[in-house]
């Protein structure tokens, strides 16, 4: 069996047991090459094999058309909060964000160096706690950011916002893409980043229409053109060969799982399993609007700061780890990403259980 | 032992055994946490020591000073082409630039965009296959930067150029940064992607004196301004996890190797070798000149490029894995990074001379 904990990690977090293992086989000698994968030449046939994979079975998982181009680049998500703006918004022109938590605000605090950011939507008022019903969007936005999911908040968009027709729709779906269906043509660009539900830390995962990355509305540097990364198929420089390959495993994980509709199931009924919980208890409540809750991270708490905090202690004791809420919104946070056993939710839903009998 | 082959490919490279093996280990189970080193968390205390104890060797190892910060970053050597002169170069502002190769050549592409660009140096007119011995600098120069060791045409800088008093020498050290020993308080900033001697890809080290990378020259985003990056000690983002664990581990192994003094007589050793051979040979001719020859990157020609290939084949079939040379240079390659064992070089030579043998 296993020693492994439960890992309830915002990001990098979790991944597939049987992907580790082929990962540490991979570390020695990379499918019989006699070379490990992180010593293998990005220019070589066995990387090549490795990254063209990756790129074939994202597009077959998440159905994505041929006009429409995947990239693997260096930076995390912080770095598409400005690679958007810098190539997409021309001076002067406006940009609409929504703005749902900390991601998005981060996102639109970015744009606002390029171009002017028209705040569409906001859930500030009451610490992100739902996704606004109502969108106001500005008279032709050059593009319309949103956040699909907001790791921070536990807020999760249900159905992608509607923008005017035929503005481009972005959005950072770091911490919910492929964790249930998603029809690509809806969107211009989406970027994530992977070390939530696709791989480890050091990959981001941009996909773009073409038309919309052709070539960017400003000079900028080789790298920072999205137009240099979708010519040179994300070879320009060495891309993070260890971590494409890793994607490239969780792909194929997730397709042996069945796919998109069956994860989101799967991710469904570990949601749900919690929040039922969670909907009874009398001493945990939730951050989000029912409406509103994120299927990847559930975020509570009990109102008293110092019992949060023993509740995440005694858990990490029992082998339940990484609960800590993020200071913003304090508390506790269970992510429960593609990877998470929905054994682990039954344990820490017992272990909650048992923590409200003794602290009520 | 080892089915492993001996890998001379230029980046990703080879790596320590002993590195590989506890890299292994650690995907599973980092240190007994019961969670792989690949999902832990950025912000908890495993990785916090990870990326501690990566630092504390890297200042002890090269002998880093208290008024110098490292960071560790996304984006590749490619990125510090642009981030160097975007955050140090003024407008209308002039920066020196040596090229002795590729690199060289990319790294003053990028500075053009935001300021002048003085060549004070270059030996593109050979195919770069020397350093020149002059160096031409302007009147009070932003930073004079150069490539201390060029990848693709194995040469190599002996010692340190001298900028003008006052003037902070900027180098790129990607491919022989710990290769030998450094005195930090000669540069104002030298960078190196992990992918040769420190690590696999996906992490990049930036060394900088402090007060140089205070504040931008010019408003940027967020992650490209590098006092980002000392501020926030390398977290401002999720970093390449794993790709810093990595690293970590190899400085740990070069610090049992004997640090710096003992791996430069191991890598002067290795590459004495080689060239002894080439030296004598009358099949293959070296690309570099004798005075500026790379311990690194070893190139070199029969002049015939369908024997070239040939060779390359036949190395290939006996486990000499990666000797093609970059096409702008032909023939081959064979790098020699810390972790090559010498006795790679005495298998390659011992082969080489049974080819030449063969084919004269």
């Amino acid at each position: 069996m296993t020693d492994r904990k439960f890992n309830f990690a915002s990001g990098p977090a979790v991944l597939p047991e049987p992907v580790l293992r082929r990962a540490q086989d991979a570390i020695w000698d990379h499918a019989g090459s006699g070379i490990g994968i992180l010593e293998h030449s990005h220019r070589g046939p066995e990387f090549t094999a490795v990254i063209e994979r990756a790129e074939a079975l994202l597009r077959e998982i998440a159905g994505i058309p041929d006009d429409y181009a995947v990239m693997f680049v260096h930076g995390g998500g912080s770095s598409q909060f400005f690679m958007v703006p810098m190539n997409l918004l021309g001076e002067g022109r406006t940009a609409d964000y929504c703005v749902t938590g900390t991601w998005g605000q981060k996102a639109a605090e970015e744009a606002r160096r390029f171009g002017k950011v028209h705040v569409a939507a906001t859930s500030e008022a009451t610490n992100f706690d739902y996704i606004p019903a109502q969108v106001s969007w500005s008279e032709a936005p050059v593009y319309a950011h949103f956040t699909s999911n907001e790791t921070i908040h536990g807020v999760q968009w249900a159905t992608e916002p509607v923008p005017p027709p035929g503005v481009p729709l972005v959005c950072d779906a770091s911490s919910d893409l492929l964790s249930k269906p998603i029809d690509i043509r809806k969107y211009g660009l989406v970027f994530a980043s992977a070390q939530k539900n696709l791989g480890p830390s050091g990959v981001t995962i941009v996909i773009a229409k073409k038309s919309l990355v052709g070539a960017p509305v400003r000079d900028l540097p080789t790298m920072l053109r999205y137009a240099t990364h979708v010519k040179e198929r994300s070879m320009h420089n060495t891309p993070s060969t260890f971590a494409v390959y890793v994607v490239g495993e969780v792909l194929a994980w997730l397709r042996d799982q069945g796919g998109l509709t069956a994860i989101a199931e799967h991710n469904r009924a570990k949601a749900q399993l919690l929040y039922d919980f969670l909907d009874d208890s009398k001493l945990f409540r939730g951050h989000a609007r029912a409406d509103s809750r994120s299927l990847m991270n559930v975020t509570f708490r009990t109102g008293r700061p110092e019992l949060d905090a023993a509740c995440c202690d005694e858990a990490e004791r029992r082998g339940l780890s990484g609960l800590k809420g993020h200071r913003s919104v304090g508390g506790l946070r269970a992510s429960l990403y593609n990877a998470f056993p929905i054994a682990g939710v039954r344990a820490l839903v017992d272990f909650l259980r048992e923590f409200e009998a003794a602290n009520r």
